[in-house]
């Protein structure tokens, strides 16, 4: 102890403090836009690093990030332990047995979404090494190989995202869709552990061959003894040690002692974590709740440093070149999708189905960032390339969503917490009665269109003539379609002594959801009305909602009811 | 990047799988024995450290922990990290509204409970700084501060374990024990602080003054902004970010920022953590999940590797001082426990439980292990010293329990899982009706006590003749209590198919738990009873009972439900 002098545990603080700050700031406002967080993380780097701020104030940069001593290695040590629990939980996340479900058709998209851009790239790189940014002394070899991969890659939590936004993650396009990125990053991590097995050759002294064949015998320890003895252990464990703390623990010494081994045998630390991920997360007996630890501290802690630090590591504005980050980009989208429209054509899909899935597979996300920093570490790239490449993930991961939903015509569900403002939140409505807490909530609503109240107050009527606004538990929903309406408007009142009911149901009305939709979507009401009443079915929900004592609060509460994403594809 | 060479990454990853594998299996061994996992944890480093392995095999000791260099850094880092985010847990575990609410009698205990062994080990610090260890060149009045304040700090996540166990955390006398302990630690850590400011004088070249007035300005600003700051975002943030997300990289923003911010004004790094755990611990806005996410990452990840590499940095063999750790041990045992006597006294409690107490806020666990390795890297202490006040902390927890058993002359609770084993499990019952399958489970039990089969049939029937052994929902319990009977004795049997109800209960029976308690104590088996018809009340945990392939996943399927602690004060 004490090799860290103060000032230096005050800037790794600092550093952490700010790196993890500003990645959320603009992860979220990346969310917001409906981009992968993975986006604004990596930005907030830019921003903070040599690029900008490093070139806005210098001393403040280095101040903050030290190049190098002590300051510097305490960063990169946070920054090699994050990268390695990113990839375990990376594993964690893959569902191999979905890959034997889907059979033939997913194998078949899987393949040629990874042969045709890895040909594609391996075939670019070789014959322009010097164009796309070999590293110096870097072997073509081994160039190639890096290049190839890095196009073939596929970014799973982008994709499942992106799918799940589009509302396409249960569908058998979707499900079709994940297998092949799932089977696409598996192969992916496999070769590049080869090419830095063969880069190490120079290092180790042992031919490449030794190192594959130490790989293989990794692949088969981890599948065919770990896998196994961790299925065995997990109910064991979680019996005999304090639950779910012990587990966390067995889990970790698990991971922690791969990244240790594969690092050992000149492959990654990387690829032992992400091994052992698969191995653990493949266990029925891991339960959800583990799971969910492991995947919010990762993901919400590391994970934002990590991309965040990336921009720490390189200029990217000093070694930005258009002509080069064109060129990859091109040939990395022009070879994925043409390899997934293939594949999903042999599969039998329509073309635009087939053109979506190639879309979908497109994006490279964290897989492709991380795979570049290491190259780039390894000197097998030049900083050019490692920007092109970066950026190239980054696009890649923005576009896939647009343009799937522009394939498929599918309008992005709509949830209610979309449509809730405090400004259409009435948290104690005046009115005694629910005609005249209807009326109330119109008001509201004719502001918020700019429509006037009698054209809401009459669509209302018409359509209450068709069947009465309560559905039971408290709960009324009077609705309308109007016609032009831009996009839907909820307006939500709510009353603690509750209003009495006409109808034959007996209980007190205590929240009014007045919901506007429009007329030529008769699907979005349908689906916000079936939203509603799932939701408040819930008793605990609607005694939350009722405690709620601002908006915020009673946001949260639905937020947090929505958060049924266990397995949490919610962020890249 | 690139520093960390790829033998120091093989080497951190190695010594984190070490230390936190052997951390866990000793913390879990410690746990068997009823003790605080924390003096296995500790035990697991000395025996990796220097004091075992560096004598056994100084060459493997030096390649797994080196002692310099980019590898010493790495894991000097982590550990860093470790301890700033375990005061952070720590203090989010703080209860400050319990200090109020208990008032008077609290205050009086903590007071004394602190001021006694303040003045005790000041006194003898400042009249025989030699004896006690003072580091070469400190300065007497900083090394009497410091140590009347090792003897002063209590340990609340030891304390708070013990009087689980005990059954006494609810009752009067466990809250003014937990309350006297949380000001304890409070005081405690605030006058290290100032401690450690006037260290920092001769670095900073500030009077001492001018570093408590900034101490005392952050005091105010973590109170008085920070923590109705966050209590307000906290909604805003669960409304509006992802969840629980969003909130765990908002609260790690606070707690790495102040974290540099108290180390900037030369306090430590650790108050600043500690200091955000209370104000964000305080808002009754975080939820549940997210303190148990924080809670299971820190002190299942960071905090055994934390303490086990505490027994890396010194050499506790080498150093022990067989005259000093006795001295150091009776005067920290004499101050607090006359302390906490006095001040409970004072609080008009009985002899006994005034002594309980006392002896109560006697451990010093995890807060003392961490103020001294910290008095030892700011070398206000010499090694033996730092020994003497580890081993101080970990025998005064480990007696804390045993001693206010004896006094309170509580039993501690026995739980079914206590008693469960495989040898009393029958997964598949061969009887078809309920009779026999008490049969069945009686021979196994006549094995298990070693007494005439005849003898237990008789007291079952005795007993059922006093009602039957059905309590519904498809669960029997025929019980009993014989003489001389050294300990309960718990056989389960379980029929996936169902044995026929005589009873007017017509729901066939699944689980029978056939129980015998020792005559003499009435009370074991009344507990026993509630808990096993309180755990099987629940559907889920009954269809999760005939679920279980094993008698391990039966055993875990206990062990999750028995995890009902949310401020998880299960370790130390």
């Amino acid at each position: 102890m004490g090799s860290l002098t103060s000032p230096e545990i005050v800037r790794l603080f600092a550093g952490l403090a700010i790196l993890l700050g500003a990645a959320m700031t603009l992860g979220e406002l990346a969310r917001r836009v409906r981009q992968p967080a993975i986006v604004g993380e990596t930005l907030a780097g830019i921003l903070l690093g040599p690029s900008v701020l490093g070139i806005i104030s210098p001393s403040v940069f280095r101040t903050l990030f030290p190049q190098e001593g002590p300051g510097a290695l305490a960063l990169e040590t946070f920054v090699t332990i994050a990268v390695v629990l990113l990839l375990f939980v990376a594993g964690l996340e893959m569902d191999l047995s979905a890959v034997s479900r889907y059979g033939r058709k997913a194998m078949v998209i899987s393949l040629l979404g990874i042969v045709v851009p890895f040909s594609i790239g391996g075939a670019a790189a070789y014959v322009w090494p010097d164009a796309l940014g070999m590293g110096t002394g870097a072997d073509p070899l081994t160039f190639a190989l890096f290049f190839a991969t890095a196009l073939a890659i596929s970014a799973l939590p982008v994709i499942a995202k992106t799918l799940m936004d589009l509302n396409l993650l249960r569908t058998d396009l979707g499900v079709l869709v994940m297998t092949g990125a799932m089977v696409n990053d598996l192969l992916g991590w496999l070769v590049f552990s080869v090419i830095l097995s063969m880069m190490g050759t120079a290092t180790h002294g042992h031919g490449p061959w030794f190192t594959v064949g130490l790989l293989l015998l990794v692949l088969v320890v981890v599948f065919a003894v770990i896998r196994p003895f961790v299925n065995r252990a997990l109910p064991w464990v979680q019996g005999r040690l304090v639950w779910p703390g012990g587990v966390l623990s067995f889990v970790l010494v698990l991971v922690f002692a791969f990244s240790a081994l594969t690092e050992m045998i000149g492959i990654h630390a990387t690829l032992g974590a992400f091994l052992v991920g698969i191995a653990v997360g493949d266990s029925p007996h891991l339960r959800e709740r583990t799971r969910e630890i492991l995947h919010y501290f990762v993901m919400h802690v590391f994970a934002p440093i990590f991309f965040a630090a990336i921009g720490l590591y390189a200029d990217i504005a000093g070694h930005f070149n258009l002509r080069l980050v064109a060129f990859v980009l091109v040939l990395a989208t022009l070879g994925k999708v043409a390899g997934g429209y293939a594949g999903a054509r042999l599969g039998r899909l329509h073309g635009r189905e087939a053109l979506a899935i190639g879309f979908g597979l497109n994006a490279r996300g964290a897989m492709g960032i991380i795979l570049a920093i290491l190259a780039l570490q390894y000197r097998v790239i030049e900083q050019e390339t490692f920007v092109a490449l970066v950026i190239m993930s980054l696009v890649t991961s923005v576009l896939s969503g647009p343009i799937m939903d522009l394939l498929m015509a599918r309008r992005r569900g709509v949830r209610i917490t979309d449509l809730l403002s405090p400004q259409t939140f009435v948290p104690e409505l005046a009115a005694t009665t629910l005609r005249d807490a209807i009326r109330e909530l119109q008001r509201i609503a004719a502001e918020r269109t700019s429509r006037p109240i009698a054209e809401i107050e009459e669509a209302i009527r018409r359509h209450e003539a068709l069947g009465g606004a309560t559905i039971g538990n408290g709960i009324a929903i009077p609705h309308a379609r109007l016609a032009n309406l831009r996009s839907p408007v909820l307006v939500v009142g709510r009353s603690i002594a509750g209003l009495p009911c006409s109808t034959g149901d007996r209980t007190p009305i205590h929240l009014v959801f007045l919901l506007l939709t429009p007329r030529e979507d008769s699907l979005v009401q349908l689906e916000l009305l079936a939203e509603i009443a799932a939701r408040f079915e819930d008793e605990e929900m609607r005694r939350a909602a009722m405690r709620a004592n601002s908006f915020s609060e009673f946001l949260a509460e639905l937020s947090v009811t929505a958060a049924t994403m266990p397995r949490g594809h919610e962020r890249a």
